[in-house]
C-alpha cells in the first residue's frame, strides 16, 4: 500500500469514453499518488521504468475502469440466502425485518466488510450506499480503500419525532464523512422512498442537500402497488409528486425506475435525474422490467446497481451487465438494444455521471483518480478474443475474472489475492453474525 | 487418473433427489472405480480410510452432482464474441454461416476442446451437443474425461441426395461412438428441426432411432418466425405435426420450446417429450420467454441448457440457473416460481431424466456414477452460508466456485487445475482457428 507510483505495462485499455473499445489500443499506464498520470499508446510513445516503485506486467490483462455499483445497501449482505422464493409481504415481514431489527454496531460492520470484499475481488471500485448504521460503513469503507457514497435510509411515515432523529443522523454522517478518507467517501441524503416519508421530509432533505451540497438517494417507482400507494396518498405518480415539491434536480439518484408513465420519463429527462438500473433484484422480487432501452434513446443518464444481496444475490456487475443487456432484449424483442458497448457505459461512466462523479472516476483519463481493474485475458470463458472485447466481458466474463484492482492509486487486489483485508476473519465475522441474529 | 478409489472426506452433500438440500447433511462418499459405492452419514458411520488411494478433504467445500447441460454446440466456441447485438438474420448470414462454411475437422476439435475445458472448469460433466464434424467432438470429448450425448446435426430441406450423406454422417457416428469411452459417449439422432428437414427425414428418423435404441436431439419451437413457417408448410404447429408423423416418444430431447400452445404443451405431456430450457440463449436473441413454470406444473421434464456461445455467449450452468429461476419470477410476475430447489433439479437429476440417463447420472446415490463437484464453500460470494445452500448455489455463485470435477471416477480438475487437459495449448490453438476463419 505503500507504493506512490505503479506503471502498468504492455496492457490492453477499454475506454468507455470512446463508445467502444479501441481495437487493439494496447499501452502503458502510469499512475502517481492516486491519480492516472500517462498513458502511452505502443510503439508510440513509452513510459520510463526508472523511479518507479511497482511494475506491473499487463501482457496477458485487459485494463479497463473500476465498475460502479449505483445502488446497494452493504451491510444486508449479513442476509445472503437467508429467504428467497417468496412473496414481498412475506419476505419483508417474516424474513428480513425480523432480524434486521437485531442488527448493531458490530454486524453492520462485519456485513459491510464482507460486502466490500466481495466488491473488490468482483472489481466494483464505487458504491453508493443507503441503510442504517452508516459511520459503520464509513469505516469499513475507509479500511478497504474502495470508495462509496454513503446515505442514511431515513424513514419517518409522518412522525416529526423520527424524522428529526433521521435528520440528526443523515447530517452527522454528512459532517463527520463527507470527502474523508482522502476524497474517497462522498455522503448524500437517503430518504428511503415517497412512500416511507413524509412531505416534510422530502421539502426538507432538498434544502439540506442544497445546504451541505451533498447529492439525493432514493428508491423510486420499483413495484405497481408502491405507484399506487402514491397515487392513492398524493393524487399523483412518485416523479409528479417529486416534481411539484420542486425536489428533483441533477443531483437525485431514483433506484429502480421499473413503472414509469411517459410523464414522468419527461420530467426525469427534465430535471436531468439520475436512473439506478437493478436487473437482478427487479427479476428476482417479480417487481417488472425497467425500460432502460427508452430512457437510454432521450439520453437519459443511467447507472447499474445490484441492490442488496438479499434480493439478487451478490454484488458481481459483471453479471449484473449480463442480465441488464439479455432482460432488454427479451422485454424489447430487439436483439440490438443494450449493446455490450452501452451496457459497459451503464457500469462506468454512465455510473460515474449517475454519482456526479464523472470528472473524478469512470473512464481512464489523465487527471483521472487511479480506480481501475485488470482481468484475466488468459480466462477459459474469455476466449477465443475474437472481435469485440466489450461482448466477451459482458456477456461471457463474471467477477472472477478480475485479477488486479486499483482505488484512488492503490492495489486492493493482486493476482487475486487481497493486499489489507483479511477475508478469512471477515467471513466468518459475518457468519457469527447472521447465527446471532437469528436466535 | 490412475486412482482406483477416492474417499470424500467430511462434505456437505447436496442432493437433488431430495427436492432440497437435506440441512445439514454431512458425510464421506467412496467412489470405487467409476462409480458411488457408499455414502456414510457423519456421526453415524465411518469409511475406512485402508486402502484408499486418494483421499479428498471435503470440510470447507459441498458436494453435488455434475451439472448436465442439455443443450450444447460446443464446437460454436470459436464462435464467442464474433457477432453479437444483432437482428438473427444479420447474425447468422453475414456473420455465423460464412465463418461456419470454413470449418473443418482440426478447427472443430479446437472449438469443442475449448469448450470441454470451460465445461470441466464450471462444474458441467454432461452435455448434449448437436453439431458437425461429430466424429472429432467424440474423440475431443474421450480426451477430456467428461459425458457427451452426440448428435450429427441433419439438414435435407428436401433434397434427397443430401438427406442420405445425413443419414449416412449421423449412423456413422452412432455405429462408430455409441457407448464408447467407458461408455461416458452415447449418440443421439440430430433432425435440426421441422423447417429445416422434410417429413421424409423426420419419418427415417424415428424408425432408426428405434432400430439402433437411442435417442433423438431437435430444436423445436424456438422462434415465432419459425412456428408461423411451419405452420405455412404443413397447416400444424411443429408438435402437432410430429405428433401426426409419429415422431414423439420419451426419447425426444426438444431444445427450446419458447413458443407452445395449450394442444402442443397437452401432446408434450401425454408424449413424454422433454425440454432443454435455454433462458440466456432465448434472451440474447430475442426469441422470447419458455413457460417453464406452467411446464413444470404439469410434471413435464425440463432440463436446463447454455445453446452455444455464439448466443450466450459462456457454458457456465450456474449462471444459466439464475438466469431461468429470475427470468421465470418477472415473467409471471410470482417470485415464489421456478424456486432455488426446482433450478437444481432441472441442472442435475431432470437434465439426466430429458437424457434418459437418470439410472446413471444426476444425483449422488449408491451405484450411480461418480459424476460429481466440490464446491468451495468459503468463497466471499457464498457467505454467510446461511439456511439453503440451493440459494446460495443459483443465486450468488458461478461457475469460477467449482473447486474440483470429478467424472466417471477420474478427477478432472482438482483445487482448480486440470489433470489432462492443456489449457493453453487448446486457447492457443482455438484463438489461432478464429483468425484463420476469418480471412
Amino acid at each position: 500500500m505503500e507504493t506512490e507510483n505503479i506503471l502498468i505495462k504492455n496492457t490492453i485499455i477499454l475506454n468507455p469514453k470512446e463508445n467502444k473499445i479501441v481495437e487493439g489500443f494496447k499501452g502503458d499506464i502510469l499512475i502517481e499518488n492516486n491519480e492516472i498520470s500517462q498513458i502511452a499508446k505502443k510503439d508510440e510513445e513509452s513510459i520510463s521504468e526508472n523511479g518507479i516503485d511497482k511494475i506491473i506486467d499487463g501482457k496477458s490483462k485487459i485494463l479497463m475502469p473500476g465498475l460502479i455499483n449505483t445502488h446497494t445497501h452493504i451491510s444486508m449482505n449479513l442476509f445472503r440466502g437467508l429467504a428467497d422464493d417468496m412473496a414481498l409481504d412475506e419476505w419483508l415481514n417474516d424474513n428480513i425485518w425480523p432480524v434486521e431489527s437485531g442488527l448493531c454496531v458490530e454486524y453492520c460492520h462485519a456485513g459491510a466488510s464482507l460486502a466490500l470484499i466481495e466488491m473488490i475481488k468482483s472489481g466494483t471500485t464505487t458504491f453508493n450506499d443507503m441503510y442504517f448504521y452508516m459511520e459503520n460503513v464509513a469505516e469499513a469503507t475507509t479500511e478497504s480503500g474502495i470508495r462509496g457514497c454513503l446515505s442514511y435510509g431515513m424513514i419517518d411515515f409522518g412522525d416529526k419525532e423520527k424524522r428529526e432523529k433521521e435528520f440528526k443522523e443523515n447530517i452527522n454522517l454528512i459532517k463527520k464523512y463527507n470527502n474523508s478518507a482522502n476524497g474517497r467517501i462522498k455522503t448524500r441524503f437517503g430518504p428511503h422512498s415517497t412512500f416511507t416519508t413524509s412531505k416534510e421530509l422530502l421539502e426538507r432533505v432538498r434544502k439540506e442537500a442544497n445546504k451541505y451540497n451533498v447529492g439525493i438517494h432514493i428508491h423510486m417507482n420499483e413495484t405497481k402497488k408502491e405507484i399506487d400507494d402514491v397515487v392513492e396518498a398524493t393524487g399523483k405518480r412518485p416523479f409528479e409528486y417529486l416534481e411539484e415539491l420542486d425536489f428533483l434536480k441533477n443531483d437525485v439518484l431514483a433506484a429502480h425506475g421499473v413503472w414509469l408513465s411517459k410523464k414522468e420519463i419527461e420530467i426525469i429527462k427534465q430535471k436531468n435525474v439520475n436512473i439506478s438500473h437493478n436487473p437482478c433484484s427487479n427479476m428476482k422480487l417479480s417487481s417488472g422490467v425497467a425500460s432502460i432501452q427508452d430512457l437510454l434513446s432521450k439520453n437519459i443518464c443511467v447507472g447499474l446497481g445490484t441492490d442488496s444481496v438479499a434480493s439478487n444475490n451478490n454484488l458481481d456487475l459483471f453479471e449484473e451487465m449480463k442480465f441488464a443487456s439479455l432482460l432488454q432484449k427479451v422485454d424489447t424483442m430487439n436483439p440490438t438494444d443494450l449493446t455490450s458497448d452501452e451496457t459497459i457505459k451503464m457500469a462506468t461512466i454512465n455510473g460515474a455521471k449517475a454519482l456526479n462523479l464523472e470528472k473524478e472516476i469512470g473512464s481512464i483519463e489523465v487527471g483521472k483518480k487511479a480506480d481501475m481493474i485488470l482481468i484475466d485475458k488468459n480466462s477459459v470463458n474469455l476466449n477465443p478474443m475474437s472481435k469485440i472485447v466489450s461482448s466477451n466481458l459482458v456477456y461471457a466474463a463474471n467477477g472472477s475474472n478480475v485479477n488486479t484492482t486499483i482505488c484512488d492509486g492503490k492495489i486492493l487486489m493482486e493476482n487475486k489475492n487481497l493486499t489489507n483485508l483479511d477475508e478469512k476473519s471477515i467471513i466468518e465475522k459475518a457468519n457469527k453474525a447472521i447465527k446471532e441474529l437469528k436466535n
